[in-house]
């Protein structure tokens, strides 16, 4: 296929190509400091083709909190693997963030850091991402409380502080890893299962969760 | 004492006034929405006069982090009192932490919204105080582990790891509890505690945290 060369590349070729350059870049520089100039060269496309696909730097840095969190959300739903015991799905899942996060550093940059400290409307597109993922982990959490048969089930707000709590501490762990040097993202995640799941006694106690084969 | 009613209020005190609006301000409108002149109006004091102590309104918002950030650290500190068991620690400087941040949101909303979505030097500010607390919370956990007397202690990147993890969930719960009508800052710790002690395993087979009289 392909045996003619054409200089023309399909406009959603090269838009990617730009949204990966710009995705690097403000995840690199932070939003201030990246100029729409480096964003071009990295892409190896003009200045002004950037701004005749994506208007400015302010809807090119939307459309890149949009891409990142779609992404992070996708790979954490593809992960947790529906039909598994809870605490397997859980591990899927964890798995799955901290990959990706661990993969696509300047992706969770973009969302976690630059979206979340230059005000509106970065603010609410990164807001809506995360209120995608509690709402799927208190899901989670909630049909595992119920797979659990106790008489008196979790009550409801329990569920929801319970995945609050769970998607505030892989937030602070997925930063965490990505800035020291050595943490792979299998430990990341190991790391907030044993905290989530066996809880901080257990960990003391030499009793860490242990995956069933 | 003061028969003699005079209208200068010591520096101080009209400082703290200003800062006390300030707080609330930017805490409710938002760094950028938030206005001088509301501000004075609150204190009640002259918008110059506000200029004149405060400098200019980045610099008030400064002032406004530290002074936050700084009640909060101490708050948490001196909640954990150092002697007791691990749990019984955390259980203290967990309610010290929600207690705060529910008796002031305006404060929290600063610290955990504001100083973070409005870029440098806001939130290098606020990072300052957020490793303060996350070096104090991995002392209280390496010092439980210790404690815990296992041949096999828990490696010092464990520790630091699950320190980072219980920050997080904190702050994700705290801002949760504060958005959230009827949840207290007794609740919202007593979740944090079930999470991070017990674990969800333990929480979803009925065996909660327990608190030993």
């Amino acid at each position: 296929m392909g045996v003619v060369k054409s200089k023309r590349m399909p406009r959603a070729v090269r838009e990617r190509q730009m949204m990966d350059a710009a995705v690097r870049t403000f995840g690199q520089l932070g939003y201030r400091a990246a100029s729409m100039d480096e964003i071009a060269e990295l892409a190896g496309v003009s200045k002004p083709l950037v701004y005749l696909y994506l208007n400015s730097k302010e809807e090119l840095f939307t459309a890149c909190i949009r891409r990142e969190a779609k992404a992070l959300a996708e790979a954490v739903r593809a992960g947790a693997q529906p039909g598994l015991p809870a605490d397997r799905q859980l591990w899927a899942g964890l798995n799955a963030f901290f990959t990706h996060t661990a993969e696509n550093p300047d992706g969770w940059a973009v969302l976690h850091r630059q979206a979340r400290t230059h005000g509106e409307p970065f603010a609410s597109e990164v807001a809506a991402m995360r209120d995608e993922i509690v709402a799927f982990v208190t899901g989670l959490i909630g049909a595992a409380a119920r797979e659990a048969h106790r008489d008196r089930a979790l009550p409801d707000r329990d569920v929801a502080g319970l995945a609050q709590a769970l998607v505030g501490a892989a937030e602070a762990l997925a930063g965490w890893a990505n800035d020291t040097p050595g943490v792979s993202a299998k430990e990341a995640a190991a790391t907030l299962m044993n905290f989530s799941w066996a809880g901080l006694e257990n960990l003391m106690n030499g009793r860490p969760w242990q995956a069933q084969a």
